[in-house]
């Protein structure tokens, strides 16, 4: 293996090990002689990439941002199915992702960039966007508002990730089936409606 | 002032200053120094009343239990409209109340009765039951369960509570105004629901 990619390798390892001890015992109480330790990595391999746990949480604020941009970039052709696969998608990745799951939980005092509030507002604007495209493509219900549907699609999402941070039923499919079973004949109008698949597309 | 009653204040005192560092510092960065001199009162006294910070997290928690069951207990004559009744209040709380923020937050580790849990299973079967009513009742519209409505208000509760911890206007009554306009439509049966008042009926 090249020095290289065994860098690139360590590095990884350190930022996977960092965002599930974050997750599980929080960014307090986490510490770097653990999260060398679960790496299988040595402390000064650790400073040699990273200078601080606030470092390490940068960086797993970054990995999670670029995992959520592959989310939201999967296109199911239709503009609302997008969106309700995408929700798929980031219940799945909460559930499976402790890089994911620390990124969103990391707020302040945590890093510089405070990856938690940069997360949810990227998450927020995209389904803003994607609700705005489907109202002017005339994809949604008479009389709901674009903003409205964020809203809600928005603090959905986050009950769930909330929910599920104790109970991991929340976070399957079958839950977030019952939320798109609810409030899609009420946001979609009813040419859209036939077309979508509430339970995702499975793109 | 009879001594008991100053106990009792002093005791109240002590979880109020407790719960509003937990909020805002969390459970493990709260001291009992801190929370003694938030409070106005002598170490002493705070160990008189509390022999932990655990101690002090079951209290915490009792007393965000107590201020649920009050929001819950509120009747507003009409079995959906209670539950949108309580759902304002409950937002408006978690904005104003450090007691029942830091309740719904405490979790493993702090306390031994974890309130977090047992408030989040509380209002979850709280909801759950009401909406089984408003289903005997024939007021729910047809085709949409009750469970799944129940599952779907849980949700968008908690996401308002987990958004609002970081951004305010997520626990303002405009903010659950959106979630109530378009989901009451889908939910109740028609006649109810030219009855019912998605902004609260201010009881």
């Amino acid at each position: 293996m090249a020095k290289q990619e065994r860098a690139v390798r360590t590095r990884n390892a350190l930022i996977e090990s960092a965002a599930e001890l974050f997750d599980r015992e929080g960014f307090e109480t986490a510490s770097l002689s653990m999260i060398s330790a679960r790496a299988g990595v040595s402390s000064g391999a650790l400073h040699f990439h990273f200078a601080s746990k606030a470092d390490l949480a940068d960086a797993v604020g970054q990995a999670a941002a670029l995992r959520l941009g592959r989310i939201t970039a999967q296109d199911a052709g239709d503009t609302l199915q997008s969106l309700i696969d995408a929700t798929y998608a980031l219940v799945r990745a909460l559930g499976q992702d402790a890089v994911l799951r620390a990124g969103f939980d990391l707020g302040d005092g945590a890093g510089r960039v405070r990856s938690g509030a940069a997360l949810r507002r990227a998450w927020q604007e995209w389904v803003e966007e994607v609700l705005a495209k489907a109202d002017m493509e005339g994809a949604l219900a008479h009389g709901v508002s674009a903003e409205d549907a964020a809203a809600v699609v928005v603090a959905a999402t986050a009950g769930l990730e909330s929910l599920g941070r104790h109970d991991p039923r929340w976070l399957t499919a079958d839950s977030l089936s019952r939320f798109w079973r609810l409030l899609l004949p009420r946001v979609a109008c009813t040419t859209t409606l036939r077309t979508l698949r509430p339970s995702g597309s499975g793109h």
